[in-house]
């Protein structure tokens, strides 16, 4: 029997865990808040990892791999940065383990490290000693390394994909002989972003710059890609950081410029994790579970065969063989469930695990030399002859792929708001939505609305209109149209 | 001006160390033993990485992801495990700094945690953990799972790419029905890495079975493949284990059988490592540096260009302009170098960074239609007409390949001695390379020899003959024949 999600409707929250764990994507691991990732969502991660890998290095970017490892002293150079990191570490001290006859096995106190070592949170810092060395000539930049890695953070409010304490993710690190530069990447990179979010994920955003107090610590400014969440509640999936001079200055990198002048490095850092397959989840699923974008899905069409006998599974695997063999020739991730399960049951499983098309063939599909398929996304069956699928199922993968964002996209305008008044901000915070308004510029404003309703300021967004509009809580002249809402 | 290289034969693990650092493939981290891969380096090992994952998605083996933390007691759980990994272990105690007034940034004693927390040294604990979760009857099995992550070693003396604190690997953890299946498991991977060893690294190797004192902590049994340097000594390359139903016991993970009995789950694991980085450079390497094997190289051809002036530069690049774009349609990973540097600089380094083919390309070229391929594995110089590119370059390629292995090969067969005295033990294990003898089987003359010699047992090697053969030591009937050799 298969399993009954909660609706989204009367809990999300619970329906949320509901699918990653029923469609096999996640679970927790034994110490606390850390997420064993399964084959099925990890091949939806490596999908996605796959698709940004491609666009950073046709823009020349390279990957390289630093150590998992930092001293403390490095975290504590950059003041911001440290501060921002402080209080979410894993701290190695010792190093050995030694039997005790009383206790069992026990840390050996002998072991104990003379300088902690932090488990990377970010690597901004270990990487840029690494820099200072690299780094001597105009000529030895830009650096645009990336690497693709875990991080830790000890979150104490834990949620698979969306906050844990271990996650995955890339990270970028480039290092530059201009501001202008630095600022040139730091926004390419979140373009790039955006496109991985909207082209792959289906998944519309915001761009825009964080606040003063919402930026990365240790940064100059934090620009950001935002969306909204099926529960109208939003989603920071990724940001790109213009991080000035500021650790080229904590770890004193500087290089020789063309006219023989020494002066410090710039740089830009920027990530996206294995949240964004939580932003997937919470922004394409539905009360069957999941719902996914074709280009990222690991599994795009999955057959399922309508059989009595053996007899009829010969049937159908002939009928079908040549065709399947086409379509994963033309790149089609197609999986054909041979189970013992019902077809009932299997057409629920592959629903919950969000499949884009299911195919399904019988006696009476190979009779009439027809197959028919069904879209995961608006439920539509479709009678196709068998000569037409090699075309079809291409064209309608796009279909969905951009029907999912169509989707996402009018369910996100819908509940966005131009607001004008404080009253009109609490309302839509308290049932839900995101509130365009006119804000002061003063981190105190900002600040009061927090504690008030919840809502932070997303970000100022790139086509924001601030002339002519005034502060929702002071009244006084906007000095940036934002984005206020609950945010996971 | 290029750096000079101190000879092999000199002092090979300074050369070892000199040709990392200036092919630009690694460099140490900030906390003692931990390593930096640079781009080149990184993206050598992304493409072993690449050969293996396909290898293994080919059968049936799926990827996922597990916690890099694991709880002490977890560790605890299976004896010898434990045993084996304590002395070398990263221990978590904390989970927040704090700012003190006399002494900076501090851990703060208050986030101290009630269970340490190993940072993973391999992941049986922690994967089996959950497999007990995951696994209730025969039906979930066999479960093939593979992940690529880092896992820390706390090392003593460390070497970039051969031994280090921190590397990246694969682990594969496989469960199943019965012991049978576990043991095809085992050896199917086994023959898997000789044929990445071989086929795409091209490295000779022996493959075999530990003995009872070098096998894997919580194992029954541990095979390998054994590969000899460029001096002489071995490298354990890469393991596979049977771990009969060790960790299934440890973690209590049980299964319904198809006769309704209950039945503990059979175990296998396995790994290679960015050791596999070392030991391309140990096996290829020559006094100009790297010698890569194409399958793997990151650039299988470096152009260099023969120019004085920008209208050469401009006849160069239209000259070979529409080659190298079928070259690199045909998969060719081909790069031009633009650099300023001089022509013979540029050999130097390509050489040093052990690209398979150097092609050359001035006025005097293009007026001939012709262009010069220099082979880095012999040196050999070829004057091709353009025309014959395309073809020429590939089969070249697989020429390299297969020179590659066959050198590698041969020096081995050449360095690896069957032997029948102790006094021809120990003059070859003194002068380098491998004895091939008998030995009784007991762990005392296993530990006499390596106590005097330095040499240990290598594998027992599938291909042996101990009939007839005596113990090089007890000079009692021969329970196996063994490898004897000094390792890295």
């Amino acid at each position: 029997m298969n399993i009954k999600l909660p609706k989204q409707k009367t809990n999300f929250s619970d329906w949320y865990t509901q699918v990653v764990k029923n469609a096999g994507l996640a679970d927790y691991g034994p110490v606390k808040g850390t997420m064993v990732i399964k084959p099925y969502g990890f091949q939806l991660w490596d999908n996605i990892k796959d698709s940004f890998d491609k666009m950073i290095k046709a823009t020349g970017h390279v990957n390289a791999y630093f150590p998992l490892f930092i001293p403390k002293s490095f975290l504590a150079r950059e003041a911001e940065h440290v501060e921002g990191f402080a209080k979410e570490c894993a701290i190695v001290t010792h190093t050995r383990l030694k039997n005790d006859k009383k206790s069992g096995v026990i840390v050996d106190p002998d072991s104990k490290l003379d300088e902690e070592i932090i488990v990377r949170p970010t690597s901004e810092t270990v990487i840029w000693s690494m820099y200072k060395k690299w780094v001597q000539s105009y000529r030895d930049l830009p650096i645009l390394i990336n690497q693709w890695a875990n991080v830790v953070r000890w979150e104490m409010r834990t949620r698979l994909f969306l906050r844990t304490s271990e996650f995955l993710w890339q990270e970028g690190h480039t290092a530059h002989a201009t501001k202008e530069e630095a600022q040139k990447e730091t926004l390419d990179i979140l373009e790039l972003y955006r496109k991985l979010a909207e082209d792959y994920l289906a998944v519309p955003v915001f761009m825009g710059l964080k606040t003063e107090s919402e930026k990365f610590a240790g940064a100059e400014k934090t620009y950001c890609i935002e969306a909204m969440m099926g529960d109208k509640r939003a989603l920071q999936a990724g940001t790109s950081h213009n991080l000035g001079q500021n650790f080229a200055k904590a770890f004193d990198v500087t290089f020789q410029t063309k006219d023989n002048k020494e002066e410090f490095v710039w740089a830009s850092s920027w990530g996206v994790s294995t949240r964004l397959v939580g932003a997937v989840i919470l922004t394409h699923g539905d009360d069957k579970g999941l719902r996914l974008p074709p280009k990222i899905a690991p599994i795009q069409v999955v057959v399922i065969p309508i059989t009595k006998n053996d007899d009829d599974k010969l049937n159908v695997e002939n009928y079908l063989d040549s065709t399947i063999k086409s379509l994963k020739k033309n790149g089609i991730r197609i999986h054909i469930d041979w189970t013992n399960n019902t077809p009932g049951y299997k057409f629920n499983d592959w629903e919950m695990k969000g499949v884009p098309i299911r195919m399904e063939v019988g006696p009476r599909d190979i009779e009439s030399q027809k197959v028919v398929l069904v879209r995961r996304d608006i439920g539509e069956k479709i009678m196709l002859s068998k000569k037409d699928i090699l075309d079809m199922v291409p064209s309608l993968l796009e279909q969905i792929q951009s029907n999912l964002f169509l989707q996402a996209k009018r369910f996100r305008d819908v509940n966005t708001h131009l607001v004008s008044t404080y009253k009109e901000l609490c309302s839509i915070i308290e049932t839900g939505g995101f509130v365009r308004c006119g804000w002061d510029g003063s981190p105190d404003t900002e600040l009061k609305i927090k504690e008030e309703t919840k809502a932070t300021i997303r970000c100022i967004p790139f086509n924001e209109k601030p002339q002519g509009k005034y502060c929702v809580l002071s009244g006084k002249p906007a000095k940036h149209e934002v984005i206020f809402a609950k945010a996971y």
